[in-house]
């Protein structure tokens, strides 16, 4: 079965055609700059990249020339998009409404958008993909994947804030976390190789957004997002765990509302903010590398923030059996993995700094043969669950 | 020499009298409600506790008051106030400034009302208390002893909050850690029983106010509590750690503005928030063991929150060789105590709840004979501290 897997942000699209039982990637792509001008870069297999440049006004055009693109001569993966058999839409936020993918009726699409107000930036986008593709795919069933869906498991000891037990209760304020299908994914992957049933996985997803779960017996019990994806890790541009008594101390200061600060804190902080450099950890550690204080800094209040995090999971959990690295940051920088790792063979955790410098692809061990924790290199992959829900979906309808 | 220990408060004056090259306290009492009505709890030694109610309008005639009560027949410790030859103010806020404690002068009382924007509600009363002992003493020595000071140690990595770089460079935006007296304290005591001079301590404060605090031969280098008390553990009627992004969605869902929701923040939530029953632990276990579920949860999230720092800090020393609980809740609840080093012998954290569970005052170790970490029960003594260090300042005067 053809999946077309759809990621509708609010300027634009991520996509993949997948063919759901064999796994086999037919092309995938981007366009970014939706209503500004407009670009779409479009890859087939390892070797055929094209990129467009031409105003791309709507999101409806947007995907028309996506699925103009998969049909054509030149770049043709499909004959036709009747081809396609199932969509399969990433959406951010499931609220508690949803705690695993599900097939999109007017019911769903209207809990997608009462969640509006938790993922303002998201929510909208999504139903804004799904209605178009109901509209230019019209007998093709679709189905929601969500981020927030597999941290649902998670006990209310561990998704409460420790608020008034009301603004639980009438305002669904709580802990929902995101990355949730990276975190199953991986997870998922790490419980194949164990192949233990009662397994203890912290999984660490870093990438521009980045964020940890732990993960006992295949279920989410604990992450690091939070009601918003701004709490936890240090991020490209998000700061993280803060006092929340720095808002209105920064609000003075700057002379900003409640608002702007929020901004400020999700869009000029986290690795961007501290080194000055740029969001990019790369040139971060590029520059570091190259003498600058402010970014050695950075990257020592990253790596920090992480194994904070790990070690509190291994506590949470009375222990830990695989430690997994997945994302861009997480599957490409020794450097990140190896100061994470440091200095806990106290409890278990030895990593092979030999093995861990070795650039590979593909899921790989980098622990010592004598550590207690296996350590895992897990390359995630999103778009792949989604594709395979879809299928399970729409085969079972 | 006999040295007077000061706190002032918006309403409320603690004090103590003790000579500070024994040891021996005096005299002790807590005067509240100043300005609203009057109430003042006076002891000397372990049997005579007297409480006046009557009008007790200003900080000043609250001082005199004491005074008089130290050298009144009835009550008399001394023969006169001439007897007090030096006076140690507790002062919360000492920003960058203060590394240590200090002699007070006019250049010190003028760095402790600068710092009354990161302390808004304590330093204006440290400064008044200060002002009045230099009207009604005029010939005595004043020493201040800050709850910042003792993290001033902290490297730089873990003070910082992932913000712009300027945001600490102009506007002194960074973690200051409170309870420092009390961290400096039992850490010491540690210290001495460990006999260990590259030691690894871990100091739970776990009172009304609670924090945690990483000590690394001898200094603080990473504590709960920020730029403001209200981050880190969850505590009597504070959130504790909580995503900046829940102050907009609260003020929107409430209808509050900022000041209003840090203020909830502050007063309405943690144990009290969660539990609906009291911001008093005691109150909570109590209707937790009735069966009220809410208090249970209360409970749970603590500890977790409690547990997951102590893991977090244990990776940051990579290990620790010391955990010790103070306060009132650190010193009496076996409850807490057991939850918290539930699970962790994986990491060499071993607690004996037999030992754990028996009642007895002064230091004692809790831990198995065969865990790696000890674990004591340390009592907190922030006024012998302040008491000594101001006796050593006016020795050296």
């Amino acid at each position: 079965m053809l999946v077309f897997v759809l990621n509708a942000g609010s300027s634009s699209l991520k996509y993949q055609l997948i063919n759901a039982e064999t796994s086999e990637l037919k092309a995938s792509g981007l366009v970014e700059r939706i209503g500004i001008d407009g670009i779409l870069k479009h890859e087939v297999g390892e070797n055929k990249k094209l990129t467009f440049e031409l105003p791309i006004p709507t999101h409806k055009e947007a995907i028309e020339l996506v699925l103009r693109i998969l049909t054509n001569d030149e770049t043709k993966v499909i004959d036709s998009i009747k081809e396609i058999q199932a969509i399969g839409h990433r959406v951010v936020h499931g609220g508690e409404y949803f705690k695993k993918s599900v097939l999109i009726d007017d019911d769903v699409v209207k809990k997608i958008e009462n969640l509006i107000p938790l993922a303002p930036l998201h929510n909208p986008a999504h139903v804004l993909g799904i209605k178009i593709c109901q509209e230019l795919m019209p007998n093709v069933p679709n189905v929601a994947t969500f981020d927030t869906a597999f941290h649902q498991t998670m006990p209310e000891e561990n998704f409460l804030y420790a608020v008034p037990y009301g603004d639980y209760t009438e305002h669904h304020l709580r802990k929902y976390g995101f990355h949730g299908t990276s975190h199953y994914y991986v997870s998922n992957e790490a419980v194949k190789i164990l192949n233990k049933k009662d397994s203890k996985i912290i999984v660490c997803h870093l990438g521009n957004g980045s964020s940890v779960c732990a993960v006992r017996d295949g279920k989410s019990i604990s992450t690091s997002m939070g009601l918003t994806p701004l709490e936890g890790l240090i991020m490209g541009t998000r700061c993280g765990d803060i006092d929340a008594g720095v808002i209105p101390y920064l609000m003075e200061k700057k002379g900003l509302d409640t608002h702007q600060i929020i901004n400020y804190l999700n869009k000029k902080s986290g690795i961007l903010g501290v080194s000055g450099i740029s969001s990019d950890l790369r040139e971060v550690i590029k520059a570091s590398n190259d003498g600058d204080k402010r970014s050695k800094i950075t990257i020592e209040m990253l790596c920090s923030r992480i194994k904070k995090y790990l070690c509190s999971y291994a506590g949470l959990m009375h222990g830990v059996d695989a430690i997994c690295f997945t994302a861009g940051i997480g599957e490409n920088s020794d450097l990140i993995r190896e100061k994470v790792c440091n200095g806990l063979d106290f409890m278990g955790i030895e990593l092979d700094t030999e093995k861990n410098s070795i650039r590979k692809s593909g899921i790989r061990e980098i622990s010592k043969k004598t550590s207690k924790t296996k350590i895992y290199i897990i390359p995630t992959n999103e778009e792949l669950v989604i594709a395979k829900d879809t299928f399970d979906l729409v085969k079972k309808k």
